[in-house]
């Protein structure tokens, strides 16, 4: 079964909008196993979705196609589709009622404008947009049926698993059982997993692939068929083991996010001092609704009277170590947490580039610091050669990890290979 | 002259990266009034390229392909180009040079494999690559100059303007002066620029564009030839007069940025206090090397205890007015300029969502407040309908605006047309 998407929209091609919603599709796709061939992205103009239809449809046994199916002028991928088929557009009597009862359910007229979304290839098998005004469609041309659905993400993202997978499963006998599982890593490139990971054997039926989201590198193993899904735990475990401390969570995009899990989970509570992270830290962790639950306060203090004045760093701590140091930042996240009696503080001080670093401490040095009740753990780490986005990136992920590993029972301060550190 | 983009590798095709480049090079490219009429991605397969090298030869003019350039086996595109033109590849000399110079001159052992990035197709001509050890070229095949570049987003984003951008204009003699000028607008719609701006009379050879990069939408006016960028001037001041305090800058792609560079051009500082932004605001402006040399403190208040504690809200405050309030706002700007004494503080408290909403004060109201040294100015905001992200990033910028406009010397409160306000 050969799979390839159509992207239509001036927007996209034009580069107003980066396109998402592709890749978005193609790891979804990938979850169930399935490859997405190519993908052709065009704009609005009738002659060139015609073409591309025509042509492809010779090629693929299935092409998505997003976005066209709005109510504006610009919106042409049915009359293109029927262009393409050579048949009139015929009005879907079951959407235009939808349509209806859309509008009149929210309180809204229905332009006239919004009847062309009912307009559907002759040929075509509508297929359902449950959160939408935009109908989706399929039809048949040469060797592929071509399915469309609407560009709006929030709408898209419903359809493909609702609509699309289960279909192309039925029509091309997909019905082999799947399952992915998602190891999320830090602290390791992908040249250097993948040489970790070459001493794996994978059982039949199981792929290995990876995913970059900066600063994290996932591990995807993908299992097809049930023997293959019943090896997965085994396999898992035996990445644990290789990767040791290099594997942070598991089917989570984010220490952010696993962090976020467990605080709330724990019932602990958090406050952050930060000062070369600028309110990353904080600001991942207010991203998740219900963080209020766990974080009293982020201080970003950037300037040493701020770190003096409200975390109640020594000025001396100060003039004798500098404020990109273990004194430093132990004394910010002790002063972070005491002030209002948080459970934890996480701190961190550090030089994210790309100017003012020294011989002694290099751009992309940094102290991070994480205090408990019962005491401070702290580390300096290297980061160079990384942009200030990355260093930034890379102190918020290691703090989470020091203190997602604290409430895991852990040693806070690990080794992570692409990481140096300071010796104390 | 029709321009395609074919983009290379299975990291973009299959999702694991969303790919940057393309958007940015259509984006670039349309500054130059070029249109990209077609992008095409496929994977690492060598019959996959040498197909669609092929087959779009015959339809484009020019075809800027990108990636597929560097030292490992799945680096295919010079092979593939040298298939699809049925000729041999060939070591360039000159640039084998240049490998052996980079590889010493970085005090690194030059692996084998990197001496494949000097093999080129016979009849390619050299494009130079000044910042990598991906050699890029231009080969001819039926209609089209096919141009290779490396994937690495910084060695791309050197080329293109160096390289590419300079042998389209000889080659296709695109010699006509062009210009740009942005105007970044807030709390507009784009169907609501679109029917203001439809009044404006457009001088012949100047076109009108938007980008939407949320929570802004970007307003583009191109220029082509020495009359339209003549009367560029007279068309932004006509824009500014249309759309009013909707435009908030020019030349910038976000309000942090503008205001990055009004503060340190007055060399004033700044404090925040922030709760439901929590922290973004103030990683922000941290994003921006030197920012220390303005920003203080950046206080991300959550909890009603730390905005006492901290920033000394009063008690009776809160109990009187709740957390988001114009009150409260207000003491939380006043208490965070006074803690260091800084030039300025902005504060923001609201309901970011998707649930602690009330029918007085309903998911999406927003209290922002900035303090100067001669007082406070605030405001409610209503952003009903928003995501939590975008109240985050409507809230920021709002407070980014009024501390623009004060630092202006521009009244600090104006109204947006899609941002109601709540009466005081």
């Amino acid at each position: 079964m050969k799979l390839e998407m159509i992207c239509t929209g001036e927007e996209v091609l034009s580069g107003q909008i980066v396109d998402t919603n592709a890749a978005w599709f193609a790891d979804t796709m990938m979850d169930e196993g399935i490859e997405v061939a190519r993908r052709i992205t065009v704009g609005d103009r009738l002659e060139d979705l015609v073409e591309v239809f025509r042509e492809r449809s010779l090629h693929a046994d299935v092409i998505l196609v997003n976005g066209g199916l709005g109510p504006t002028t610009d919106d042409l991928s049915a009359q293109a589709m029927a262009e393409a088929k050579g048949e009139p557009l015929v009005e879907n009597t079951e959407w235009r009622q939808r349509l209806e009862d859309w509008f009149s359910k929210h309180n809204r007229v229905m332009a006239r404008s919004n009847l062309k979304q009912a307009m559907l290839p002759e040929s075509a098998v509508m297929v359902d947009n449950p959160v939408g005004t935009a109908c989706g469609f399929r039809v048949k041309l040469n060797r592929a049926w071509l399915f469309f659905t609407p560009g709006v993400p929030f709408e898209f993202k419903r359809m493909i698993p609702e609509q699309f997978i289960p279909f192309i499963k039925q029509e091309f006998q997909l019905d082999t059982a799947t399952k992915v599982k998602k190891l999320l890593t830090l602290g390791q490139g992908e040249s250097m997993l993948q040489d970790k990971l070459s001493e794996l054997e994978l059982p039949e039926g199981v792929t290995l692939g990876y995913r970059s989201s900066m600063p994290y590198i996932e591990i995807k193993l993908f299992a097809r068929g049930e023997a293959a899904i019943a090896a997965l735990d085994t396999l898992v475990s035996k990445v644990h083991f290789i990767l040791g401390t290099g594997v942070v969570a598991e089917d989570k995009p984010s220490l952010a996010e696993e962090l976020h899990h467990l605080l709330l989970a724990k019932g602990k509570t958090l406050s952050a001092a930060e000062s070369c992270t600028g309110g990353m830290l904080t600001s991942q962790l207010v991203a998740f609704p219900g963080s209020s639950a766990y974080l009293m306060q982020g201080l970003v203090t950037y300037s040493n009277e701020a770190k003096v004045k409200i975390l109640g760093v020594k000025p001396q701590t100060l003039d004798d170590y500098g404020a990109v140091s273990i004194e430093t930042v132990e004394e910010m996240a002790a002063g972070a947490r005491a002030l209002l009696d948080s459970d934890y503080a996480l701190s961190t001080s550090g030089i994210a580039g790309p100017d003012g670093g020294t011989d002694a401490k290099p751009v992309g040095t940094v102290g991070i610091a994480l205090a408990t009740r019962y005491g401070v753990h702290s580390q300096m780490i290297k980061l160079p050669r990384r942009s200030r986005e990355l260093v930034r990136q890379l102190s918020s992920a290691v703090a989470y990890d020091m203190l997602r590993r604290e409430l895991l029972g852990e040693a806070p301060i690990v080794d992570y290979d692409s990481i140096g550190r300071f010796a104390r």
